[in-house]
């Protein structure tokens, strides 16, 4: 089985979910968000995890879209808490429905992926439920941490990359681990697939951060620039105030506190400012880092070679995409 | 074991309970709320069903505070949508922190509810999750029928009672539904207790509505007529609005939609209405049904009389409180 097979069998089995049918505006906003797509990175992971050690896929199914309702959950609740009108190039819940709606069709998209890992067998339920619930705290620290880092004067990269961490990094280590343990793989290597997971994701955040600064325009995703507009604090900026010092520190704190600016004259200022500090280097290394983690414990893992190879095909494609 | 050593249990055990440390504000929250007390009534109601069955309820204890976890995560999330200040007479969570800490604290709060859950026994801990799951999307189910009624012209009699039944009394019947399920009675008993939960639970927020009109204002917690001056949709208003006709359907529409009025008069008028049409009396009868039926499924149970009797004078106790 290829990545993009799973993907087919992903989607295939999204589009049979209901969730649940009366009231409407509880259930609909769930399939309204589930059909905008994404690239179901967190439950092809599953499948990947999962192939590992068994041909059996299809156990791990329904316990693979748990983690994808997982996560479209957190992006609704997430999207509430920080105004946003766009998800995935269409209006959010909130902004479709209200904000009571999101708060409420989120709850019961939580307690539907609690059901969706139901089809767990009876004795890997515990386990699996107790390391989703471990997770799934983590994921809502990782939020909390970040919305409160926005009103904070100072974040050290250290509580930046915990964050991140928690945050993001977490769930992708729990999609593997959850694949592996559905395929009956040993604890330990359950529990390395989860560090595989955590260091591509905290190598991927990374990647995000510094694309935006660094990525062709055409390329990336989203607008070049987007966070050094927002005075976001992405582990370049937060590198950037802990080298700094005056007078380009003086001239970074300017830009920070400016109201009233040309745009693109502020992200070439910040740019050329994160250039002289070496700031893009610094992140590229530590990315770099977490990948080679990832995949040498990937190498590492006693599982068949040619099994591995998909998962390490998987994701170095992941990690060489521009978005 | 009676019901206020079962609650000086539960009430230790949940000062016990620290959900979580970092960040503070995540957990705090819950703390917060779930030290605001309250009878623990559902809680209360898991170990009366597990004594039922079993004289070990101590292994009921951390599922039963799941319940109530579950019970305080809907009051954390209601209290935001319906932007309600006090709760319990302290300021809602939403309030003394804001909302968006609200909707995290909550999210985890429900997280943490199926951790306590995890504690179920191997072979009971499937069909107790998939039981609750069910009912945490039913309680979610009754909340949004109850905010989609708050806009809605005209609401019948039997869309009411099924939105009390979900909002409410579900969850009463799952509390009893779980001790019994863990006391290790049959499915066919655990069925017949959830139905005596949802019967009380029903007669219950009946009481409720009926209490704000005709309640002894000094028995009674709230102010009596809150309801009336809210113009909020309960039995007695729905009923009303069935069984009025021309003049005093005119007479009752110009009271909900007068704006300025006398408080004293609108009550003082709208209970005459209530009088004249007989909403007390009807809305009294419903509530004795569901009670009489509650104690006869309480009777027919195949249980040992001795432990039946605890239960029933907590039930008698409960519907004849006058709050």
């Amino acid at each position: 089985m290829t990545p993009t097979l799973f993907l087919q069998a992903l989607d295939r089995e999204i589009a049979l979910q209901r969730y649940g049918d009366q009231p409407t505006d509880l259930y609909e906003p769930i399939r309204y968000l589930m059909a905008l797509g994404g690239k179901r990175l967190r439950p092809v992971l599953t499948l990947l995890g999962a192939s590992l050690y068994t041909d059996d896929w299809q156990t791990a199914l329904r316990p693979a879209i748990a983690v994808e309702v997982f996560h479209n959950f957190t992006l609704m609740h997430d999207d509430i808490m920080d105004r946003a009108p766009i998800r995935r190039g269409q209006p959010t819940v909130h902004e479709k429905w209200n904000a009571n709606t999101a708060i409420l069709s989120g709850d019961v998209m939580l307690v539907q992926a609690y059901e969706l890992l139901l089809d767990a067998p009876a004795d890997l339920l515990r386990p699996v439920l107790a390391r989703f619930n471990r997770t799934a705290a983590e994921v809502c620290e990782g939020q909390q941490w970040d919305m409160a880092f926005e009103s904070r004067e100072t974040v050290s990269e250290a509580e930046y990359l915990e964050m991140i961490r928690l945050k993001t990094a977490v769930l992708l280590g729990f999609a593997l681990e959850l694949g592996a343990t559905l395929g009956r793989a040993s604890v330990a290597d359950a529990a390395r697939l989860r560090q595989i997971g955590e260091n591509i994701g905290l190598g991927f955040q990374l990647k995000d951060d510094y694309l935006d600064v660094y990525g062709e325009p055409g390329k990336f995703g989203k607008r070049v620039g987007g966070d050094i507009l927002a005075n976001k604090k992405t582990f370049l900026l937060i590198d950037a105030l802990e080298k700094a010092e005056s007078p380009i520190r003086a001239e970074l704190d300017r830009w920070l506190a400016a109201n009233d600016y040309n745009p693109v004259e502020k992200v070439e200022a910040v740019t050329a400012i994160y250039d002289r500090l070496g700031v893009g280097k610094t992140t590229e290394t530590l990315m770099n880092q977490y990948f080679t983690n990832a995949f040498r414990l990937l190498d590492e893992l006693p599982a068949e070679p040619e099994r591995k190879a998909t998962l390490r095909k998987f994701a170095e494609e992941l990690i060489g995409r521009e978005r």
